[in-house]
């Protein structure tokens, strides 16, 4: 029978350990969430939500077309102006996801005939860019920009690095001005994901592009997402207007995708305004990133330094990390677990993230928490 | 300098002539809309926008996170009940986009060592979803069922055959109970894409697949679209449970992607409780389908017979086309323009959609301005 091969997958992953659940949370839930992409604590503000009600409102529940036909509303250009210039480069895109912009990036900026050099520790999103890109994929060592240079230099043609600003997994940032110098010895673009830099990193949260100096640059293109410090959804390429002018024509997760919903560009657009006029935001989603890490640090955990909002705690094996955050969920605390096949390295962790909204009180709660639930 | 040759890449599709722009419109347009994907008329209809809002307000900009952390709202999993139960399938599950459902449904169920035989006509996200699965991709003339017979013959292992129901550039229907048959044969799975049947095929826009008698079979699954009957943004795998199981454990696109957004997923409850309980909207946009055909057809234009929504009508040419789409702008009326790359027989039409919501001068008035603007 069709499909009679999944039951013999289901079961393995079952005799691992490994069975993922879906757990429908209720709008008002009395756990504490340090799981969520919530980073400035935007997601429920009331100005976010007013976002999204008056563009319902004005524009309808769907942009009803191709951004292409009838998908581009004078809201999508609105935003797709607000976020270039909140980050400082001269064109942006939407798309109606970060992993749609991942695609339409990757996929369009290299055609056959271009290298990509592609950081090992990469998204998936970035990942199935460039395996559906029809240039040449070369994986580089993880945040090694010699290990880029290197692949760079096997090349003659046109070339694009490839790599997340912040990795999700362990939460530490890239080389990024290391990576810029080593595409530029070799005329290479470079292409970097930014979804957990944008709102966290940077002057005000302008993101990790801007703090490395690379804002604006005319061989630099930054993807960012709507969906995490924003607190809506969607994603959105930034770059030279040329290069957004050709992800228009070329890139088929924009030509043949439905636009972003209103609502959600709403959402991300108060957003982006409520970030304008209170940049402590983005240092203090930092600040307690920080003061998380050293907390648990002390408390004898292993952490890792954390670079943005992610911080990434080691669980002893697969099993440990699942049952630890049982444990914390039962003990009122919401964490991330990251394990094998999500993890490249087979490491299991805890995954954390610091909202800028945690109070000490939170803080000191979800240490205690984690402390005395580990496995 | 890294992307230098885009310059010459936008140089070459400027003197083609091909060169694609956005254009956003405001949000009341005086023109007639026959170009949008909004079938039904729900995309504005005050319940959709306030299941919207209503979402917006309860749960707030954005889903916070994947599927499988905090991304999952009561929300999403009440409208996976209801999308699997209006279309007759045993589960569902909802995705951020069509184009990512399809990303997730083809890469899930074709992995390392299955056939996946795709049709030649097939939309983009299927293709891609072809691109990115590890399974081996035979493409199969268009909607042949014999051809898909014969490639599934080729193979002992695992089979899928991957199609849309109804074709988004001709608005033709894939013939999907001679696909099942040739699916039965050799086991194999057949996936259906009915983002363009969902709302207009089946009884009350049940879609395509019940339309086939193919609904809740266990060797069926469907992929659909909230973005275009349903006024919204999203999309959705239906199938057996143990096939839904199987993508929350193995589909890139739905684990590593955020949620989709509350008001997305409310709007699209709401289109869908309205299509309940107004089963003729389905009827009257095949009807306004037919009858546009029929007018086209008698004022001497070559319009392809409508099996659902849409009506494609042949231009001489890909400049034709565009100038054809661009004097029926300047006469009040906007309809789509397919045109190369965008279409696989290099063939160039006019693309309408009749949304169940136009009325009799309506149609007559577009019918008038596409003769009369003829190229
Ligand atoms: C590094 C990174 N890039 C891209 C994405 C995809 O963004 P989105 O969820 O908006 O599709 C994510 C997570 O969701 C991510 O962690
Ligand atoms: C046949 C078909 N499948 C999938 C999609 C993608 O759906 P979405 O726009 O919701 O991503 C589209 C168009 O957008 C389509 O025409």
């Amino acid at each position: 029978m069709a499909f009679d091969w999944i039951d013999e997958q289901a079961e393995l992953r079952r005799r691992a350990g490994l069975v993922r659940t879906l757990r429908p949370r209720p709008a008002d839930s009395p756990l504490l969430d340090l799981a969520s992409n919530d980073y400035l604590g935007l997601a429920r503000h009331p100005e976010v939500v007013e976002g999204a009600v008056r563009a319902a409102r004005t524009w309808g529940g769907g942009a009803t077309g191709s951004r292409l036909v009838t998908g581009t509303t004078a809201l999508h250009a609105e935003l797709e102006r607000e976020l270039a210039a909140f980050c400082g480069f001269e064109s942006a895109l939407v798309l109606s996801s970060g992993y749609a912009a991942n695609l339409a990036a990757v996929t369009a900026l290299a055609p056959h005939g271009t290298l990509v050099v592609s950081d090992a520790g990469n998204h998936a999103s970035l990942i199935d860019g460039c395996r559906l890109a029809r240039g040449t994929v070369q994986v580089a060592a993880h945040a090694d920009p010699d290990a880029v240079r290197k692949a760079l230099r096997t090349h003659d043609g046109p070339a694009v690095a490839v790599s997340d600003t912040v990795f999700s997994v362990d939460g530490d940032a890239a080389p990024l001005a290391a990576l810029a110098g080593a595409c530029r010895e070799r005329g290479a673009g470079l292409v970097v994901d930014d979804a957990h830099g944008l709102g966290v990193l940077g002057d005000g949260g302008r993101g990790a592009a801007q703090a490395a100096g690379l804002a604006g640059a005319d061989d630099v293109v930054v993807t960012v997402t709507l969906s995490k410090s924003l607190g809506s959804q969607g994603g959105a390429v930034l770059g030279p207007a040329k290069v957004i002018d050709h992800l228009v024509n070329a890139a088929r997760t924009f030509i043949f995708d439905t636009g972003l919903a209103p609502a959600a560009a709403g959402a991300a657009l108060a957003a982006l305004g409520l970030l304008r006029r209170e940049p402590e935001r983005a240092v203090r989603a930092r600040a307690v990133a920080r003061e998380l890490h050293a907390r648990l640090t002390a408390a004898g955990l292993e952490a890792v330094r954390p670079d943005a909002a992610v911080v990434s705690v080691r669980a002893p094996s697969p099993e440990g990390a699942v049952r630890w955050a049982a444990d914390c969920r039962a003990a009122g605390l919401t964490v991330g677990c990251f394990r094998p096949p999500s993890v490249p390295d087979g490491i299991s962790r805890l995954r954390l993230t610091a909202r800028a909204d945690l109070s000490a009180e939170q803080i000191e709660r979800a240490v205690r928490v984690i402390g005395e639930t580990r496995p």
